[in-house]
């Protein structure tokens, strides 16, 4: 029995029913006894919601990361674990990889050391197959979950976004209008996001009745290899007598492997090819010229994520995604 | 009453103590009698070690580092949970910033979550003052101590490091050897490992009677900027007649900063001037030319620790301090 089966045979919102367990005044008495006569017929005891009551809080926040190592990623755990510490809680931090197995134990894990709730940080927990998604339902009956960049439509789960597809497809119209033609899309991941950006990409060109050409750079242990794996792949491309004038990247290290090949073959920056990157990451000022890349609002979805979290640990009712737009960041290789 | 204090009393090493508490066959009768009695004396009750005993392990380790989003530590941690894992270990991570109040109290928040260890990433954790360390000495009362790339003597505290003081000594003398004279010191950091390095620039130097010019670097919030603090400062020493033909950098984000003021001024590189970053990471190749720069052995080092770690969980005795070479990797900066 969990507070999603308690919300759906009473007909409340999981938001209600939380309310109910802390003790909020913002319910009819109606509404509570209905909730109330649900959990006695079901002998529900709200161990979990117990800490909504000030009895079981840890003020702990789990947090799950494929990768610490992943710039992206580093940076999101970074800002959620300053902005939390500021609202008064702490943070454990597990990274888990990619693969499905270790997300699931280390969920666990991180709810065996008390947690008040778990937040995903990446597009990658969210998977295609439904099926891979019951371990987020199954810590949702318990604890409120919040992802960061992706979006997973189910109770008690909360997601904070980049509008990633808005974001490519505008950066590559902005390329097409400044007349690019031969504008070719690398990408390193079909995640969640992943997908938006390159369908962002299809339909810039599709639209333009451009020939739309991809690239896929398998994620490589060392972020240099994707650096080195994007520059060859590109050079096998032209030997093959593809035509490019600009290159569109999903990741900032994918353009900085662009920039190495347009290096190696002479070829001059913006003027006889252009390159955008995307997370507007240390990599794209590091670089000289410095990378046009879009900015994907990091800093303001783990702010928003963070307000977001308080507010449902205090009982409050949140909208159950958030989205902002992503911003295309001008700089020298455009 | 520690481990540490019925070690003294009894005149036996902690490793020994341990040793009995796991009930390991490699004490003599002798010993073991002179261990229990002083346990026995002082009502000892060996709580933190029970674990050791099979009863009260988690078989989870937790580890502290300042900052995710460093490139370095990042790494690291990294490195540490997959070599964990692969021996079945689980690892929790807390990122404590750089004060000591933080340290302290995420310490003890992963000794609450009752790890078996705590690993402590990076060499800031040590500080020069030493009333400033006595928490890990505190830590290390109870429960094994891992240091990655600092160096602490006290009781059941462990460190593996790099030789970072020979690293940059004698990439200073690579440069000196190749006829370079005017060769600037950059770094941003006066940690353990921070001071090592200097050190060994200083010397280098000194010992070919040539001027040392060094400059500090303020860490910053975003990398970049310190890149273009970096790009900045060389710029100003420039501009006020300071000769530059070389630059040597306490990390590659520092170098990056140096290529970013060669590129800005005309100068090519390595012919005017040479630039050896440090760390060896992601950044050294992301760049055309691709960084000489140090590498630190980071995943030797790690390996190493992970190894060390299981070696005294399972009672057994090993050095207290680990020390690999540095190695400088040839690229086309110099």
């Amino acid at each position: 029995m969990t507070i999603y089966d308690i919300s759906q045979k009473a007909g409340v919102s999981i938001a209600t029913v939380s309310r109910v367990l802390n003790g909020s005044d913002k319910v009819s008495a109606k509404t509570r006894k209905k909730v109330l006569d649900v959990m006695e017929r079901y002998s529900y005891t709200p161990n979990a919601f117990a800490r909504g009551l000030g009895l079981n809080t840890s003020h702990t926040v789990g947090i799950l990361c494929a990768d610490s190592s992943d710039l992206y990623l580093a940076k999101a755990v970074y800002y959620l674990e300053q902005m939390l510490r500021d609202k008064g809680y702490d943070c454990i931090l597990c990274c888990c990889g990619y693969n499905l197995e270790n997300k699931i134990k280390y969920s666990n894990l991180l709810l065996s050391k008390k947690v008040d709730s778990i937040v995903f940080v990446g597009s990658n927990f969210v998977e295609a197959n439904e099926e891979s998604n019951s371990y987020i339902r199954d810590i949702a009956c318990t604890h409120p979950v919040m992802i960061l960049n992706a979006d997973y439509a189910a109770p008690n789960v909360y997601s904070c976004l980049c509008d990633d597809y808005h974001a490519v497809l505008e950066a590559t119209e902005e390329l097409i209008s400044s007349g690019r033609k031969n504008i070719i899309y690398i990408y390193n991941s079909t995640s969640y996001s992943g997908s938006k950006k390159l369908t962002g990409y299809m339909d810039a060109m599709n639209t333009h009745g451009l020939t739309a050409v991809t690239e896929f750079i398998d994620r490589r242990y060392e972020v240099s290899d994707e650096i080195l794996d994007t520059a060859k792949t590109l050079e096998g491309l032209c030997s093959s007598g593809t035509k490019v004038d600009a290159v569109v990247c999903a990741d900032d290290q994918l353009a900085l492997g662009a920039v190495k090949f347009a290096r190696r073959a002479g070829l001059s920056i913006p003027q006889d090819i252009a390159i955008i990157g995307y997370n507007n990451s240390m990599l794209a000022v590091s670089n000289e010229p410095e990378l046009t890349s879009v900015d994907n609002r990091l800093e303001l979805l783990c702010k928003q994520l963070v307000n977001n979290l308080i507010e449902i640990l205090s009982g409050a009712e949140i909208p159950r995604k958030t989205i902002y737009s992503g911003l295309l960041v001008k700089r020298g290789t455009t």
